[in-house]
């Protein structure tokens, strides 16, 4: 085969450019995969925008993507042409830091990030490590699975890392790309869910979500409207500010935790005594490995949760991305290349 | 009040016989509930066939009582007259004994047990310590609820504290008084739930339970039908046969919990290499308090888990017994006063 | 027995002024100590300088006492005349808040302090609530064991409560009341502890407590010289400075905890990206009960953990309280009744 | 170089031979280590008595093994000529199964193990997988080293992971090969250490390795001589009998684990009643990878555990070999190789 491929190219600042490239072979370890969907991301603007430092440039962007194997490396065990397999933000790992010596790869040293320190999913085809890999039945929707690999993982994998038990108040901060999958996963968890967020106008879309009580945090002061059901023992923040999360700290019952799956750009400024009081905590969650993409299709699928998507073509990348960044999308954009596009 | 109360006595052997008391009293710390439902048992028969050494009887059994109080006696804090209340096997704790002084109230060494160490809820009235009580919400249906606070808290209660979270395997050994409602509890709690029980005519029920699987045990090798769902995480056996538990052994995953909720009559038989290979474990489940009870009864409602009863009136407490202990009862049975039977 | 008794009375503001009272008789569920000694502790200040809101005066503070029962008040169970006990923080609790149902007294909304909300130990004789009082050894040192049931409980709990496990980089900042202890009790519980100062001076001294190694902030970067080290799986916060606490969180490993048991008057500035990157945590721990009163004592007993303590009679009071408030005291201040002073 | 090795292989029964055999060359991945010293276990007997199913013969035993890196395979990173290594039980892992991909070295579906799936370190040489190898300092005595690797491992590793804190009582079974150690490790935790065995002599050999109380079960019930003491938080089992090991669930406290590090030959016969009554449970722990035996030897160090060695020469290895297995060696056998016997 010596057919060209397409990808999207960000070359650090400027829109994205579709370029053709030679059809790629993969090395030892890799795989070949035909992209079948990827997801538009908030943190392509790493890329895009060219705030992750030293990063080589043109670079594909795409760390949400579906695809099937069309070709096999030499080493791969356990993969075969014709396999379906998604790829998230992890993009692999050394095997020989300390952290994946002891089996910790999310936290592996390197830093491998698909779309980012190597080429990702916009793109008719993309190289993938083996072990970036997560398997995908057969039968998944391409476009619905691209989002739950990495903001659909990124909440799943937090929220069952909590202390939260069923029938525990968990509260779920922000309905957007991370937030509405955040309440349906929270719902079908068998938590008491709460969504918070700003307007009447979310209520009926909360509950249509799956949550039990929505906050509206112009009716009141939050920690005290958290605290009038209970308290959370549980509040995954999505909020892109670090007062907004903040806020959620008085909302917290005994023990409660304050989990912070997304980073805002300023500071978080806390109080001790809050902490103190009831034995309080804030703790950082950092997405996973593609055995955790895995089980978050899985219990996806199991529990019908399913990401709202706007679709685009290959070829409108920056117009997804655009929608994605203004924050127009509802809630996640993503490419479907489809194929390309016979279909 | 002068009139009299009926209550259904055992005399350690022989069927149940009402009788009438005199209207009792509460003393300080205690609350007269006017019982509007209680559930039937496998552990009545602790009272009826005289197991429970040392009891003094007649006694009246009763430990998944819903009723609403009547009077308050001294001493007693947060409970009023017109509140719905709940009583189950935790019968109230003594405060000073080690377990206590560490709240750890289900662990009290003077082992107060409700319908077993004071009279219980086979009555038109009782007497119940007020922290024995669980709060019920008021609308709740007093025939469901009861089984709740027994059957139901013992297996949601086992259930949450196991390591099993949203999307791991959890099996569920028994589709009786215990294991219909387990099956829906672990449903609801997001588990991939898996029924456990014999016979084909009982996948269609375990599916409409919200089983995910059904494993027949007629079909083979109960081990093998379970590692090819992937092994359990947690298996919660409710069979009365240490052979029955033991079986579920082979079919633990890694770090896999084989939970104890129900004891059999006879031993356990176990290999070391089992339990060593995969880092498994069994584990003994014992009840719950007050607040436990409250917490099952609400993720019940919040999730949809209900229990199939028999309802009987409190004269026909020996056919209802006689139902549940030849597990002819699909699947609890439960007596409703209804009330008496002005209601 | 109609004698008088000696107490030490803040009036909110002012010096410590000494009174004589009658004797006083327990009340229900009550217990009379003659005081032995009783540790001064920062806290006092909330009383001395008026700063714990709707307070009435006068108060006789001190909440690290170690007496004996003198005369047991009705209903108590448990205590005899004779008994040596200490009474800590926790002040008792009410059994009937939705905390104190679930048996987690700690937490209790009634919020009693011994020493604030009732009289505490700078005194001769003390009235205690018996559930707030710890059973303590026959032959435990009432001077040494004092310190134990505030400021050893504080950091013994803290630690236990953590994910940290023999082995595990623990670091404890400051080495002062609670921090000498802290590395004391750290390096005993098979930690390894490293003490964090400043000024080199203080390195042999860390050694000495059982440090591992020992950090001087002037030397360096305090996060890097922490993940030098492997980064702490644990860091123990003491200081009294949003700003220096805020300094540990870049030296926490993966999982790392940073555990705050004592208040700042300040607030903590932190960012959200080290948190996620290393899935790293902060959290707050709220004192104890009496049974973890108990087991702070057992443990420093069997590990041969002792504060060091100045010792002053009841009347110096007040001296003692400016030793400790103007951090000269090395390193807990306690009073001594000894009795009075007979010995 | 074309010098020649010597290895002790079995031929799956009779005694051991000592055999030459070429200087091997690692492979990919491998690493070649001069053998320092190997300890002699009792799973040797595995290969010895021929009761690992399916293995191919001649076969070199030894899985306690501390060496020096003397030539390192293509691809191997972070190890170089001159590294001190020791290599465990577990000899290596595939990176493809289900749980080497979610990081769970030690549960690879490969089952490779050092000294049994592929020659070990009875051996003046062996070739080791890189990924099967721990970092040793370079000042670690070999021959102290080596039953760290196994024996050591295997009790401080279990003890960890279970949920006793400091101050937590701990009992030990045995004082043996694991016994001997796990005593020493679990007060070097800060466990109250509990030192389990038969006879009066036992006793102060108890005390010097660190137990707090000893139980003599010639004494009587070794249950309720554990419950005198407070009940047992952990358990660790080391005997090698099932009824032994039986014999400590009644010692267990609430919520108390029974921890099994060493399969007995026969079956564990257990109620579940107490297990149920206390939520008692029992558990397998299962050896541990390169990084755990890091941390035990790391952990060893820093606290001054030494495993008691009699030491042999290579030749010697049938010698060892008989006094462990009869139970002879106080307390594990070392074939020192030293080197042959230059040094």
């Amino acid at each position: 085969m010596s057919k060209m491929i397409a990808v999207q190219v960000s070359r650090g600042g400027g829109p994205f450019e579709i370029v053709e490239r030679p059809l790629p072979t993969p090395g030892a370890g890799q795989v070949r995969l035909r992209v079948e969907a990827c997801g538009v991301c908030h943190s392509d603007a790493l890329v895009k925008e060219g705030h992750w430092q030293g990063l080589p440039y043109p670079r594909v962007p795409g760390h949400e993507v579906v695809g099937t194997v069309e070709a096999v490396g030499p080493g791969v065990e356990g993969w075969a042409v014709g396999d379906r397999a998604g790829v998230g933000w992890h993009g692999g790992q050394c095997y020989s830091c300390h952290p994946c010596r002891k089996g910790d790869f999310a936290m592996c040293t390197t830093s491998r990030v698909t779309g980012i320190t190597h080429d990702g999913g916009y793109a008719s085809h993309m190289i993938a490590p083996a072990e970036s890999m997560a398997r995908l039945p057969k039968d998944v929707d391409a476009a619905e699975a691209g989002p739950l690999l990495c903001a659909g993982l990124t909440v799943f994998n937090a929220l069952r890392h909590t202390a939260a038990r069923a029938g525990d108040v968990v509260a779920i901060q922000g309905i957007g790309g991370l937030g509405h999958l955040g309440v349906q996963f929270a719902a079908k968890m068998g938590f008491e869910t709460v969504a918070v967020s700003r307007g009447a106008d979310k209520r009926a879309f909360a509950t249509q979500l799956g949550a039990h009580a929505y906050i509206d945090t112009n009716d009141g002061d939050l920690g005290e409207q958290l605290q009038a059901l209970g308290g959370a023992k549980v509040a995954l923040a999505t909020a892109p500010s670090g007062a907004a999360i903040a806020s959620l700290i008085p909302g917290l019952g005994i023990d409660g935790q304050l989990m912070i799956a997304a980073a805002p750009h300023d500071a978080i400024t806390i109080g001790a005594m809050p902490l103190i009081m009831g034995r309080r905590s804030i703790r950082g969650w950092y997405s996973g490995v593609a055995t955790d993409s895995e089980e978050t299709v899985a219990f996806a699928a199991q529990a019908g949760v399913k990401p709202m998507i706007e679709t685009f073509k290959l070829e409108q990348a920056e117009e997804a991305y655009q929608r994605m960044i203004t924050n127009k999308a509802r809630f996640r954009a993503v490419l479907t290349m489809g194929h390309l596009h016979g279909a």
